[in-house]
């Protein structure tokens, strides 16, 4: 289209590889985690999060910054998962926007029981197709990409 | 938690790596394209696939498989886009099943327009993280995963 172009064909093709790997990657995990435990990846993330939390709660603000969700999507899981019975909100006694997320004796139970499973489901898809030392270098990339563009203050909040 | 996991640390590590990675550059090009042209990514991937195809026009059922979109999600994205005088739907005069989506005169000028920036934004976020053999490799390691994902009928589907 543009005479002088951003990417060659061959970036092109590597862009679109990287954005298919994704969603098929993200397909085959979502199918799993609703066929073995009813809940979505995004739902998944955020109990696995509280689970390795202290005290398995974490700030909900601290929540979204980490998982780099906008808080009223976060909001909206919660609720669902709270409906779920496996985690409920707290507020701070004196702190008002200490708003928390804790996950409930239920949660623990339940991310326990299909992390395993989901992590076979992770080797299944992704370390099928590639072997370990092309996935360690698949993890090294993608390493460099998130620590460029996590935003400066990223860090900072997520210690908050 | 289990005692024999399926994934080492290193690996949950890379795992995370490409999980936050593909969100962060996910965020990055839906603000540039929200903010410059007020189409979604996947908006615009469907844009840019019609872009591509003979006469501007895909089959609604086989942009849905190059898409990996479920019909009802691509059939509210075409209406959104239908409304913004982008494409519009045609039904095939004989062929009952044949409905395609086209591009507009207006959805090829407005593809037309954005596809740089959106390439220099892919540059921006991306290619700026990694040199260019690295970027290859991403492109590599991933296409060998879609590869293997992909499921089998995927071909057939798309060449129907």
């Amino acid at each position: 289209m543009a005479e002088h172009s951003w990417l060659s064909d061959e970036q092109r093709g590597a862009w679109v590889a990287f954005l298919g790997a994704h969603t098929l990657v993200e397909r085959a995990l979502e199918r799993y985690l609703h066929q073995q435990a009813g809940v979505s990846h995004a739902e998944y993330e955020i109990l696995f999060r509280l689970r390795e939390a202290p005290g398995h709660r974490m700030r909900m603000g601290r929540l979204a910054s980490v998982l780099f969700s906008p808080g009223s999507r976060l909001n909206y899981r919660i609720t669902r998962l709270a409906g779920l019975g496996l985690v409920r909100r707290e507020q701070h006694p004196t702190d008002r926007r200490g708003l928390y997320a804790v996950l409930t004796e239920e949660g623990v139970t339940f991310i326990d029981r299909i992390t395993p499973g989901y992590r076979k489901a992770v080797r299944d898809t992704v370390l099928a197709a590639l072997g370990d030392e092309e996935f360690a270098e698949l993890g090294r990339l993608t390493g460099k990409i998130f620590a460029y563009l996590k935003e400066p203050d990223g860090g900072a909040q997520e210690r908050g």
